[in-house]
């Protein structure tokens, strides 16, 4: 238990919210800023987290990871195990996909945010990842958030498919309870009845959890949109709504892609999309870049 | 009927799309602008619609269309004719508000926007309205859609609660069949489970609806977010999303409104929100201006 | 205005409830039944409400209406406004269908259930109408709800698609403030992100309905199932759980139905099926019955 | 793997469905009964479910149980871990809840259901479950349901939050590809806008589950209504909807629960409740009744 939490547990808690360490009164100095290996999110530090959906192939990935760091890209993201709705599909490469990711790493220097599905596989993601991704489906996973709150890592938490953002708050506050303070939200579209797109990309979760929380907000609209022409406009919004970052999908050849193809940038088109989201985002009082 | 209309009744249809006027293949040019008193929407042109929720007393509207026509604003709205969820709330001014609304169109010169609810109120109505606004809750009242197509005036329809997108443009439809061409898309949130805001505003709608039909398409983020904190990041958003122009609600007093209050900006802060909207904008291709 | 809003408007309204006459306490004495051309709907009166989404000609539709009295039906239902999402789809048969109607409710004795849209129809529709049914998409239609109210007619009003039970209670109001305190609710579904049926039937309605209010509450099946397989559990489903009638669709041959044929229920079938529901609504303390 | 996935993998698969084993087509021979300590569900073998939420203390546990048996019930449910919003809310008892159920099992005969959270739980669960539940918010996690997909055990997978039908039979799938053909689905509410009641039970589910699939489907309306009038309503409807049994909650003394007790019947009226769920499952063509 941490400063932090320990200042909880001992005086009364007067917090009406019920999650006490994600509520904004509880950051007196004013919203929080992670750092992971060198880069920050939060604050003024708007990031740009891009990769590749599920990790194929090893010169793919090494390939695609350069392109995120040529675009200006602060982390790279990529998917060992997938969460699948069918026992039937591609289901990741699981610690094969890790080793791949490790390579990433060594030849980018970007740090690695990967998703962990199963509380089994903590050790070895941990040995890679440097941002644990608790996926959408496992927001009310309990058991995992609270494994997550005692590891030594960064965890960013997508919004559940129908989750409330207290309940996302919620979410955040099973990780902070143990002692674990670098947590970033993830808003990544929600389930409603319009079936013009598979979710409904909510950006007013944006400026709300940051009226709640000191917690820095990102947004996937890769997986709202689920096709690529909308990723661009959703992602200009997010960033004009005030996002402290954007995670997309990119792929080299997105067509030929295994899983969620249609809904990855191509790499040629990284770098120009990574100048109009910080175009974006400057007007929104924050610096996209990696380097600090 | 006009040629456009004409030429769909001569040929055999070969659209899939069951909204053969609204859809994009039918406006082979590109996109329509809507031309209205001198001001466009559409194509590169962005516009600001402001004003107030209801007409209250005339000095106050009169100021507050000023206001808007100081900032920059394109368009003057307010209403008259409020539906609202209970009988026992204020219902508007009626005829009353409609006079209003004429001088302070004499005054500023900005066109008027208003809503209209009731087919039989429709001749008062186009008296002082340039664009006849079709509410969320009527989007499915096809009499007064029918209606609506008929009279010569621009029609923004706003989409319903929890309407679809291709429900939008049917609806769309019901005015352009009846010869119509003028005709704006609004979004303005759809109903969902999350109890943070008053609606979800849905930001993909904008490129959707764009790519789908030829017809501008704005974006009322002041009653999907129910307070004003929001409706600046959400305007921001929705510029940057590519909409055609955003239509929010000023008040001199906003606490002390009738109707809405919650939800309105102040007029003194109107200049600079136009300013930040007209950088967004800039940045998705639009520009920003009541003069052509 | 009658004795009940009289005493409403005469005396400080105490009740908490927005929805002064609709709420249950304003019936002292219990729950309304409301009666309609020797029929009753609530208390212990379960009503089998029967006929056809849409007239589309003569014979069939008095052979319908015969098979319907024969069954035990108390109400004969049938279109002739349709209200349609698309412009192209078949509107009804207007008048003509108001004719068929009238010559179906001579032939059989059956009242009279059939739409009303448009404020315009009030008095053709009233000639033969027995109960004015309000659609889902006019429940926010405040204009004709107070026309109604006006009317001497019972009128049936289907909450609206994405409606919480309050608005419907709200719509109710409106009609009841204008004196008229003939007003049937009725449950038909509401859009969720379930893509298996049309739409979601919410039978949890119907004693919240009860609860909170006096008035009938009956159930449409056909409209939330959109295909006949489902007509029956769900029928059979309401009675369980306390709704005052059903109303369903039948068609003698449904697959050759100009109008949502696929969710009807055949003729042939139709004894068989008043015999079940009449089974299940005496468990829940009702009498299905024609006849009082 | 056993017979059945066997031949699925050997052949070409040539359903359709995306859920092979699930579906009604592989089940030639109609549709499965699940067998769990002399106790059968599915086909005319209508169970009742019925339990603590939450297992608090022996002596109160083991007078429920008893309740139970003595009404007719067939399981027994408890929860020893519980999923809970917060992470400052109660979570069960765990282990020590597990060995109260034990006790319950030994002095009723009543199989047990209840809850497993995290894999690294199975072992003391499979101890004492007879039935292993799959919450709502774990039907997602697939790491849990692949692996009691290897026990020997009865899975009941509760449908999730924003589920759809087609995902809960995948969900069901990913258990049954692993060798375990012995599943339940559970309809027990979805996330929708009404704020009435804490869900909307989705009755249409039970007969469209029941035409996609061969396995049994019971019906959870406690969790669903949130409050206890609502409770007997929906147990009617859902036994009228053809459910293959319900599952409800019950508590000795209701209000004093620790977790839930708005929604529990009280233990005094479990037995008239049982037999009115009786007489309308008799309708819907099953036979309530613990013994075989």
């Amino acid at each position: 238990m941490n400063v932090m939490t320990q200042a909880v547990a001992d005086e009364e808690v007067r917090a009406t919210a019920p999650y006490k360490l994600a509520c904004s009164e509880t950051r007196r100095g004013g919203r929080s800023v992670v750092e992971v290996g060198g880069r920050k999110i939060g604050g003024e530090h708007f990031a740009l987290i891009a990769g590749l959906c599920a990790i194929e192939e090893r010169e793919q990935t090494l390939a695609t990871a350069q392109t995120v760091k040529d675009a200006g890209g602060a982390f790279f993201r990529g998917g060992a195990y997938k969460p699948r709705t069918s026992p039937y599909s591609f289901q990741g490469l699981g610690e094969a996909g890790l080793r791949i990711l490790a390579e990433a790493k060594a030849q980018t220097g970007l740090p690695i945010v990967t998703e962990l599905m199963d509380v089994r596989d903590v050790e070895p993601v941990l040995e890679v990842a440097d941002v644990i991704q608790i996926g959408a489906r496992n927001m009310h996973n309990y058991a995992l958030l609270s494994e997550v709150g005692r590891a030594r890592c960064t965890v960013m938490i997508k919004r559940g498919l129908s989750s409330t953002l207290e309940e996302l708050l919620l979410a955040a506050e099973y990780v902070l309870k143990e002692g674990n303070e670098n947590v970033i939200l993830c808003e990544r579209g929600i389930r409603t009845f319009e079936t013009a797109y598979r979710f409904t990309l909510d950006l007013a979760a944006v400026p709300v959890l940051q009226e709640l929380s000191h917690l820095p907000v990102v947004v996937d609209p890769s997986h709202a949109a689920g096709r690529r022409e909308l990723v661009e406009p959703l992602s200009l919004a997010a960033a004009a709504a005030g996002a402290d970052g954007i995670m997309v999908e990119v792929h080299p050849t997105p067509d030929a892609a295994i899983c969620d193809g249609r809904q990855a940038l191509a790499c040629d088109d990284l770098t120009r999309f990574a100048e109009r989201i910080g175009q974006v985002a400057a007007i929104a009082g924050k610096r996209i870049g990696a380097a600090i």
